[in-house]
């Protein structure tokens, strides 16, 4: 077995027993007031980690950054290069926002290139997992090969591994990817049924005019791949996807397989969790949504999942912005857990 | 003029260019994408603080405790003596739920006991300026005297002024009282015009039975003070108050006089709220709502103020809970907006 089917392989549900045990044992407190949604927090922390009295989590932020043919055709408003400008930033000099919400929440950050169209060789402290220079234009031919595909989400199984092997146990997936919201908007209109209008959004704030390009482009991507089965997540992935995505979907697999947590951003590693439900169903008993993104289509695909946004902000910032905000929460939510169980905060 | 009139006259408008600067300066950031509800964050913080661009806020929590005549008859799950020992828990072994919030958001810590009904002269860390062993009844005679409410009030300014003179400014507040939302929510009835059955609710999760007995209390109350004017802040708050309530409301006032903000938590500090608004018009400016409160009126009550929650997580725990979340995203919204800026995050 390849790596990637072993991960699947080795998912298994989370321990419902220790969720439960939180849960009531928390709510039984109630001369502390009521804790509200602080409660399911931890409970689902504590049961994908197999710890009863957890520990206070440790963070770590991954952010993969890829590019896409698609970008091409004028959906976005910003230039394909601008993907290798943000990947730079977030190493020299550290100077991105992602960058300030990791030191935010306490998280280690990494940056992984699976597929900038430019040589990003000579950046240190990048991962250098390049899969190809961005992705094909999906509305011509598949974005990549399944091969290709799982090269990226191995890419991101081995990363987190390794991570997991020190100790991280949350993982707070970003990514960076000009015009990957048109590759997410196809993906989500795939997994949950949604016709290209309802899918596709306004991403980094584009114009009326170019939303109208991007709606036609997520159109014909969803006549072109209409034979593709909407519980095919490797085929949607390779088809219509984004390395980085493919990535995140290989991250979101391995923390799973690991007993490890990721927490979601916003729309496009929403997109990325339809892949890896598809892929396990045990999959989403280690996902955590954070914010309601600005992009209208999010609640569908959170939805579909059976997930449930903490927080409400109006954010459409990427790099892990409403993950970081969620992180920020569930830290506190232990921390307060393991106080009223007279542990040591 | 006494120290609360003075700081009552002290207290200005907001500088609302520099609100309208940040947001519109912000805003236009599109290729950021969309920073939601941060923006109005940093814009009231830039704009009470008087900083086109703001330094990192420097946060301190204050809980003020205090008794309440009124948790004789029954309206509370605990007894009155919980306030002693939480009280004393924040200090020794500061093993309180609010030292791990305070942690958490990075804040100072202060307690201060305005009326706690036993002797704490011997808690170290204590800030000491009881004004009397608890309120008295308010169903049978007014809670304090329009004088005892004026000393907890200045007790509030004078431990605000002395913060913001060592570099605090915003302050998160949050209070300590068993029996306390009973007084809260005749408080809100009397400001925002509910009634009994609307303005109360459970507390710390109180029985059905107790509920009966709490909305029968507040239902006399505002029958026996139905004379007192909406607008009159000092009469409401001597009548059916805390000294609690009456200190954080020396915080808000003062706070504002000082150009600093207060992030207020849920019900009990919402009340608050309320006074000092009746008492400035502009307090308000230097306010910042956090959680919705899961106590049913607390919606109303910020309505009436024209303020809006950033987070509903269900939660009902006092402790400066909802606050320490709200200053955690705060001080997040601030380093992007620097990082956005160019200045040092």
């Amino acid at each position: 077995m390849s790596l990637f089917e072993q991960t699947i392989a080795a998912i298994q549900p989370k321990d419902a027993a220790i969720a439960a045990k939180v849960e009531s044992g928390w709510q039984e407190l109630t001369m502390y007031g009521n804790f509200g949604k602080l409660v399911p927090m931890v409970a689902q922390y504590a049961a994908a980690t197999r710890q009863e009295i957890p520990n206070i989590p440790k963070p770590c932020m991954i952010i993969a950054s890829a590019d896409h043919g698609v970008a091409h055709l004028g959906v976005s408003a910003y230039p394909i290069e601008t993907t290798v400008g943000m990947t730079q930033n977030y190493l020299i000099p550290k100077g991105a926002g992602a960058n300030a919400l990791a030191n935010y929440c306490g998280a280690d950050m990494e940056v992984i290139d699976v597929g900038v169209a430019a040589d990003l060789s000579w950046v240190p402290g990048l991962r250098h997992r390049k899969v190809a220079w961005g992705t094909k234009n999906f509305v011509e031919e598949p974005a990549m090969t399944k091969e290709e595909a799982i090269q990226a989400i191995e890419a991101g199984i081995e990363l987190v591994n390794e991570k997991m092997a020190e100790g991280y146990n949350v993982f707070l997936v970003g990514e960076m990817g000009i015009a990957n919201t048109t590759s997410s908007a196809v993906m989500t209109a795939k997994f949950a049924g949604l016709t290209a209008d309802e899918a596709t959004g306004r991403g980094s704030n584009i114009s009326d005019e170019r939303l109208k390009v991007k709606q036609k482009v997520v159109h014909d991507a969803l006549v072109k791949y209409e034979y593709i089965d909407k519980n095919d997540g490797l085929g949607i992935l390779h088809t219509v996807g984004g390395f980085e995505f493919a990535c995140i979907t290989g991250i979101l697999l391995g923390a799973a397989a690991g007993k490890a947590m990721v927490v979601i951003d916003g729309f496009n590693t929403t997109a990325c969790a339809l892949v890896a439900n598809s892929l396990s169903s045990y999959a989403m008993d280690y996902v955590m949504a954070s914010h309601l993104s600005a992009e209208k289509a999010h609640v569908r695909a959170l939805k579909t999942l059976g997930l449930e946004a903490y927080v409400d902000l109006g954010l459409c910032l990427g790099e892990a912005s409403g993950g970081s905000i969620q992180m920020g929460m569930l830290d506190l939510a232990v921390r307060m857990y393991r106080e009223t169980k007279g542990g040591h905060v």
